[in-house]
């Protein structure tokens, strides 16, 4: 742990020596319809080809559950992480069959199993509509109409191209609000279940060497799209490479990741370090701990709570990471020298200079979000979940879509849907555990005395309360949802079900707290879209926009690097990960399944098990298919090490580095370790 | 877990058909010069003659590390819990020999092992001396000046006590600051291990059966006093009763209870509920996870947390507790009915209506507190406090011995140099991950930008801070704390100790804060004994007063009780552990030790292992002796029910009970599982 953080700290040191123009290195999260051939063609000699291009996008797939993945065989296969696919294999588990921990396979295609709410999109094409949005805002427009303004020509155009083509249609906002793209996809949501390793073969190590390197995780699971009942045919998917990438080979990567922050102002770093990440935190190691008690009761407790405790100590030890990097005074000191000479420069500038308000008004964001911090709580949990959506549904319905809350438009109805009646199991007492920790966070936050807490507990316990409200709600049954997403508001408002009553109780400050909260972001987007305007005017234009959950390629080449004065090689092995257990003498999680045990003398250990590359990732990219230049499928991305924690703000490629299960190590396991050639056989084919 | 709070409901809903006055039940932490004769003689026709009072008393034992214990031998056995003994056992071991684990059990006197900075202490005598403390405080004195009055005064009467008597003498504040009361003890610090039993047979069932019951926990651990290097021969021990105590007889607690808060007002109720127990939890569940992540990294590692993970897991259990019955909206509404029921008397009478102020000054008093969260950190670990500790004492020591900071005047100096100069092992790794924490809180508290923040981080992140702080000192040496001690401020003030340092940097801050906090006590005591004598003067003098990790007496019956309709027995068996083993499948913390299972046939499962009783406890009571009407020793107390947890603010015997291990379980597990019949002989004799 001391190491951790000291190399985050070295980390920082390394990249402070950087500023932000011009790009690091192998920098860039760029657009597939803005790719940067010019640095291509000078730094690698490469030059992706329109044919290439669109191959590999048409051959990536986003998995909406929050993750990157890859077609890999002409009838359908889909590569993705283990902890991408994890939440559809706890889904399908139950008290019998933990396939979560346990893994699974199918021997043959009438052996898979579907999973209860996936749906996979692969990206068509992309379109500019950047002018069609901001003519509908005018100057000096108050952010609320704004933000009202565009909210309602992108649903506009979003239900246009859906009617016109029958592909989901998404705006997306990019550059933190200078452009905006039309992207379409084809949608699957006939998804099954292949194959997926042992929890303890695709997490060896566990959270102790969770963003760590060197690594040993076999972190993939296969699943297949289905069309109209039988094996999706795919025209665009990936080769595999014969023996994987070699050392310092470029490679791309292309995926989704989530969310990058290298725009923002140092204000917005400050709010980030001051406010919201020590608030993440304490928020998350609640979670962490709830759910531990919870677990403490049984295996079967510990099952069902394991999925969403992964994503909680995930997300708490990137936090922690993030959090370290912008605690560090260098950190933000240099951010501050690079926006100080920025602004020097725009002030220098006639036609520039104006956009210096941006910087207060971002500013200005900050406080007012401080000042508003404990003010809103989450009901955690399904039953909530869904009674706010069919609430909000009922009657954002009532107006146009184009004035509804976003995620109400009729172009995102049948996604929404999917999700609302997912035959998934819900666990009661989990549900119950969840709600009443969410209940006691809400009277922490705003005091028991709050007539809205009041009112909410209702005379009783946070606990008592939670278990009432759930025991009074039918809302576990899909066919309840089904029947209540076809009620109108005003039946609703007389919903004897008591997870609808919550809601309603909720819904007027919810409403307010969104009101404010969209507010606040429309303020960061217009001076955010200013503030690249300078930039471009005084950098020009070669640059990528920060991250949105959408496809991005990225590059760079496998590459090791120095780690306190060691050198750290770019590859593990297969044999790596037996060594790795006997150095932990199998401690913890350090002890691999019996299925690699009883194996280890059939296994070549010399097969790469995990590598590191430059490229530029952040969460969201797990999944990512890594190709070679001739696009074969060399690598699949699940992790970054430590140091690149805090690369939301900040590239480096001194030490920064993503991690890739290899792809020899995935055929290698499926024959050897798995018994499954048959799967092996179909990869690339 | 859910049933847990539930339970915590169904008190609360138990509690509140109570009111304060008239005293409920078996209520009360009873003064031993101050016991409730009438009542006893009245309820239960008992009167405890002055000598079965003076050899409870003299029979038994505080341990300064925070619990209670008794002499059960003549020859200078001290039994207290295994938890209370914990930081001992931690303390003596390392990583060949895991004494808090595994257990411990000397053959002979010769192989029992000295504790290194233990002080047992044993009440010799009380003498009240409100009236000379009182007297130095002059009507409308600042509270400022009130609380150095005060201090000048309790060190000047500890002073003159210790030098006449040679006894440790301490001013105990009580009634909230009504009364004060000498206390004098004799000393022990030649203290030795004798036996303990492992974790899993002391803590059976973990994290997940502490504060429950049914209970079957052997959590008991023997030490030896010495004298001279002998064992010592003790006049006042505890003989063993027979065959414990029965179904409804009557029982005896004598022990020290830390800390109960039943005068509070509403006001300050509010803001444990809203402001201090939430900020607690984030604290304590902070370092949870901190120390889980640091144990990660192997069994030594884990090994070394342990103890601490045990007190941070216990204390979060407890106060979320608190907290569920405090957020039970009933439970301050009833507080508040007495309350207003208590002012409506006062204003009613023209001799207390004044005392309406004191309610007022609390309340204030409160609101300062909440608007000064989170300004002081802590820095965690060994380093800084005995850095602190060594600077201040320095500083302080310039002062007469009435005007210090009230723990370094100089009738407590020796009890302060045992613990600073302990040579308990101290481990870097830890410390650097505490002190790391610890800086980052710092960090976020204040905000990065605080000018002592960035003074203190001097430029790097907290965890580098933390290594080159650690390292940079010389502290975890006792021959390098013993020099400093020697050395006055002006040397200090050059210190190269990197962690002598730190403190220095901090002190002023450190002393503005305490200076604040002392004020805000200082101003709470004067009110607190205004409100005591009104309430005194409106309903007489049979009452007792809030715990202070002082000796006192409950007493109560040996019941079960009802919960959710079922009747929970009064007691468990030794054979019940067994089937409880078997009900979890021995999962996780419910797998009994090899010695209970290898031994199984041998022991009388009949045996009583745990019971419940009715008396009125608190933590700090852990270890407290329970004795029956002849003052033999029937059983150890090592928990409170759940239910009891909001017995801080409230007591009821509808469904609080303490729980304590059997003296017959303690005898048979001695001679049938541990093969310890030598020890097993000298119980009570």
């Amino acid at each position: 742990m001391n190491s951790y953080y000291i190399r985050i700290a070295h980390l920082t040191a390394a990249l402070l020596l950087s500023s932000t123009f011009p790009l690091q290195a192998d920098e860039g999260m760029w657009l597939f319809n803005d790719l940067p051939k010019k640095l291509l063609l000078e730094k690698y000699d490469f030059t992706p080809t329109d044919s290439w291009t669109e191959h590999l996008r048409l051959a990536s797939v986003r998995f909406n559950t929050g993750g990157s993945a890859s077609f890999v065989s002409s009838n359908g296969l889909v590569l993705t992480n283990h902890h991408v696919g994890a939440s559809t294999l706890h889904k399908l588990s139950d008290a019998e069959h933990n396939y979560a921990t346990d893994g699974f396979l199918a021997h043959s295609t009438s052996e898979e199993l579907k999973a209860p709410d996936l749906e996979l999109n692969q990206l068509v094409s992309i379109e500019d509509v950047t002018a069609q949005v901001n003519a509908v805002v005018i100057d000096d427009m108050d952010p609320d109409d704004a933000a009202t303004a565009r909210r309602a020509v992108m649903a506009d155009l979003e239900k246009k191209s859906l009617d016109q083509t029958g592909l989901r249609s998404d705006v997306i906002t990019l550059y933190g609000g200078a452009k905006y793209h039309l992207y379409r996809f084809k949608k699957y949501t006939d998804v099954r279940l292949v194959w997926a390793p042992e929890a303890s073969s695709a997490f060896f190590g566990g959270d102790a060497d969770n963003f760590e390197y060197p690594r040993y995780c076999l972190d993939v699971t296969l699943f297949r799209v289905y069309e109209n009942g039988k094996p999706a045919k795919i025209d665009h998917f990936l080769r595999w490479s014969e023996n994987g990438a070699g050392a310092d080979e470029l490679v791309f990567v292309s995926g989704n990741p989530g969310r990058t922050e290298r725009i923002f102002t140092t204000a917005a770093l400050r709010y980030l370090r001051d406010k919201k990440l020590p608030r993440r935190l304490n928020y998350l190691r609640r979670k962490e701990i709830m759910l531990q008690q919870y677990s403490l009761a049984g295996p079967e407790q510990q099952r069902r709570a394991s999925r969403t405790r992964f994503g909680i100590e995930n997300n708490r030890k990137r936090s922690l990471g993030m959090l370290q990097g912008l605690q560090t005074p260098k950190f933000i000191a240099t951010k501050q020298q690079q926006e100080d000479a920025l602004l020097a420069a725009l002030r220098g500038r006639a036609d520039l200079k104006d956009a210096e308000s941006a910087w207060q008004q971002i500013a200005q964001v900050q406080q007012e979000r401080a000042a508003f911090i404990g003010v809103w709580t989450v009901m955690d949990g399904q039953y909530y979940h869904f009674a706010n959506h069919l609430l909000l549904m009922a009657s954002e319905d009532q107006k146009p879509s184009g004035e509804r809350l976003r995620e109400y438009r009729d172009s995102a109805r049948e996604s929404l849907l999917q999700k609302l009646f997912s035959p998934a199991p819900i666990y009661e007492d989990l549900e119950i555990a969840k709600l009443a920790d969410s209940l006691s966070l809400f009277a922490e936050d705003r005091g028991g005395d709050d007539p809205l807490v009041k009112k909410v507990l209702a005379g009783q316990s946070p606990q008592q309360r939670a278990m009432a409200l759930i025991q009074g709600s039918q809302l576990a049954s899909v066919e309840v949802r089904q029947k209540i997403a076809g009620d109108d508001a005003a039946s609703l408002a007389n919903s004897p079900d008591t997870m609808i009553q919550l809601a309603q109780l909720l819904e007027p400050e919810y409403r307010r707290i969104r009101r404010i909260r969209d507010k606040h972001k429309e303020i960061e987007r217009q001076a955010y879209a200013q503030i690249n305007a300078a930039q471009v005017a005084l950098h020009g234009t070669d640059s990528y926009p920060d991250a949105t959950f959408s496809l991005r390629l990225a590059f760079g080449t496998v590459r090791g690097y120095q780690e306190a004065g060691q050198t750290v090689a770019p590859w593990t092995t297969m044999g790596g990960a037996f060594a790795h257990q006997a150095a932990h003498q199998a401690h913890g999680d350090w002890r691999l399944p019996e299925s690699w045990t009883s194996h280890e003398s059939q296994i070549d250990k010399r097969t790469p098990l995990n590598f590191v590359c430059t490229a530029d990732i952040i969460g969201g990219n797990s999944g990512s298919p890594v190709v070679n230049r001739a696009g074969e499928f060399v690598g699949i991305i699940f992790d970054g090490n430590i140091q690149s924690l805090t690369s939301a703000y900040f590239y480096t490629d001194e030490v920064c580095r993503a991690v890739s299960v290899h792809s020899s190590a995935i055929r290698e396991a499926l024959r050897k370790i798995y018994k499954a050639g048959h799967l092996a056989d179909q990869l690339g084919k």
